[in-house]
């Protein structure tokens, strides 16, 4: 007998139907013979109403009140998948986080969990119930409500999978598991059986928007094997597992692309100790995560700086950086958002060399020039043209050995 | 300065708007120096739009389920209420009934409250906020969350003004105070500046849906003064206060009428102990409040049973009672849904003899025939043919001297 966690996000929840099929899926896995706890998200498009519905209010909602706001989501599908599935004659509760008591810091609207508390679990668990979790949310020391932010169902499941040593936790989704690069750039793009979660933290990061990052940091600090599959169909899907031995053996699992950045170069600054700092930490206080960093050495005393920061934060970030220019004695501002970034992952790189230069010759046979280069130990980064993008994935899909035979 | 409690139902935080309006009025109240608690009902319709999601799923959902789900309605307006208030800069704090602690029993969907947490409120309100409170919610002692049934919102005003031995509850709504009779009814009706908490009851009882009983019930067990007003216009509304010994000289404080019985006759039981115990034994374990009940003694050693219902319990009573008048040996059941009931109310009847006979003199001079009589101390009951029903209201308002001066 097994214990499964089973997270299901906001399209397979998203109407009544599709809650009976979540309900008659959790049912079949307890018929079997298995400990079953499900964690769902809120409706899909519930969260969003709930913002614009706060958004009528003002612009800036109070983050504490926010996340009161926000818990209601999730609250309404826990009951509803409750009593579908008591409608079903299948024993189940309802739990929300305050309930549970997943314990989270105070940072509302991205808290994060420090501690859950398994004892209601376990009691309703040992009742024969399917207890059915509210993902996305938690409870200060104080009885606060929290939230996890944005894909916090993900963290949610993969924590409550943790804390109660599951053998697994199925994460349930509109796409049947990862693959080796997105299926609508490439068409020949292949789904990965498993992956590692370092691989896959470097594919979330750059850009696959299939599991939270912060979900699989969890699941690889206290291996929780993760399964990704598709809510509609019963296929295997992708186990996001512990590096084995023989996964080295693929140089690349995957190529990642990422069109929400922009570029900026400020010019002629001096090259002197702390210009890096002053830029950056104005940035870092207005909450701008900057990416890719370049420092070239540019003539005489003077350098230049280059850096990308997400689109939607071009303008705040041009607003930090202009005054700390002119005070730097006239150094120029530029900005492009027409780049993308394309990226290969795999741990194997760790013991093949020449991967990277590989990578850069593949992207020059095109005639792609290479803007930026960022590197780490199992990815390789390159800022192109975002006219290059889609050519630079399947290109390097191909040249790397991901492509499947063609059909 | 004051502890002021006001309650805002599902229309007056129907939507952004008028959810600002509900922020300025409590805020104005806080900036005159009063500690300010708003408790909230869910915005209008949105109760029962929860209540067609779960029907959707099934036709009898699981009562603790539903209460999880019924509860976000509430938790949606304290965190849209309170962020407004953060908005205009005025210090407040959304709180869930869980939060509170307002302890009910396990009685899921018409939960009881037991007890009031005052601790985090007061904690909040000697900080200078404005405490938000959700009504129509509780938690029960293992923490599963509860709800006091349709109305309750106003109970849990009053509850947690009892608690916190506030100087009034202010229930705000969509009419601007209690009225000797519906105006929709009888265009002379007058606004009553006071009433006792015994008519009101008696009011309510008997149809007037302007505070829900038990609200009314708590306010009188601990002395809550309650002032019914409107919340789209400043008028002073109605007080709802302990008896007062002027308020004795009225007779009659109002005329309340209500359509929504049916009347059920059992002809021809055997006339021996007992019987009346099972028909309505039989019918209370079903749930189903038997209102006016009356027994003719009939001819020989046979009477019939005549009694009312709530319209839409009429089937189930026919399914329960027509077994049981089989059993009696061949009792007939009959059933008129064409009745309605007219009521005055007023503590003066205590001390005023002949009140019920005028009653019924002026219904008679109007050839208006009574098929039911029930009384108690201060209220007398007739139930007459639906389609006399208005016509009684406006010549009963008339005859006990109610009605405003023509204009």
């Amino acid at each position: 007998m097994a214990l499964v966690v089973q997270k299901y996000g906001g399209t397979s929840v998203g109407d009544p139907e599709r809650i009976r099929n979540v309900a008659r899926r959790a049912a079949r896995y307890r018929a079997e013979g298995n400990d079953v706890l499900v964690v769902v998200s809120a409706m899909s498009g519930a969260t969003n109403g709930l913002i614009a519905l706060a958004h009528q209010i003002t612009d800036l909602p109070d983050e504490r009140e926010m996340d009161v706001l926000l818990a209601t989501g999730e609250q309404v599908t826990i009951a509803l998948l409750a009593m579908t599935l008591l409608s079903l004659g299948v024993p189940a509760v309802s739990m929300t986080g305050a309930q549970v008591r997943i314990l989270t810091d105070s940072a509302f609207t991205r808290a994060r969990i420090s501690d859950i508390d398994t004892a209601g679990i376990r009691a309703a668990l040992s009742q024969g119930k399917i207890v059915v979790v509210a993902g996305f949310q938690g409870v200060d020391a104080e009885g606060n409500i929290t939230t996890l932010g944005r894909g916090g169902s993900d963290t949610s499941a993969v924590a409550v999978a943790a804390a109660l040593n599951a053998d697994v936790c199925e994460i349930y989704t509109d796409v049947d598991g990862v693959y080796t690069t997105d299926p609508n750039v490439c068409d020949r793009a292949r789904k990965l059986d498993r992956i590692s979660y370092d691989e896959m933290l470097e594919l979330a990061s750059v850009g696959a928007k299939v599991l939270q990052i912060r979900s699989v940091e969890f699941a690889k600090k206290y291996r929780v094997p993760i399964h990704v599959r598709s809510s509609f169909s019963e296929v295997e899907g992708t186990w996001v597992v512990e590096e084995e031995g023989n996964m080295e053996q693929v140089v690349v699992s995957g190529v990642a692309y990422d069109r929400n950045e922009a570029k900026v170069t400020v010019r002629g600054v001096p090259d002197r100790p702390g210009i890096a700092a002053r830029i950056f930490g104005a940035l870092s206080e207005k909450n701008i995560v900057v990416d890719v960093i370049v420092q070239d050495v540019g003539e005489g005393d003077r350098a230049s700086m280059t850096f990308t920061v997400p689109k939607t934060d071009l303008k705040k970030a041009l607003s930090v950086i202009e005054p700390v220019a002119r005070e730097l004695g006239g150094a120029e501002v530029r900005s492009d958002t027409g780049i993308g970034k394309v990226s290969i992952v795999g741990v194997g790189m760790r013991s093949h060399a020449g991967v990277a230069a590989k990578m850069f010759d593949v992207l020059s046979r095109e005639g792609i020039n290479i803007l930026m280069i960022s590197t780490s130990e199992i990815k390789v980064s390159c800022v192109i043209e975002e006219k290059y993008l889609e050519l630079a994935v399947r290109v390097l899909h191909d040249a790397f050995g991901l492509s499947k035979e063609e059909g």
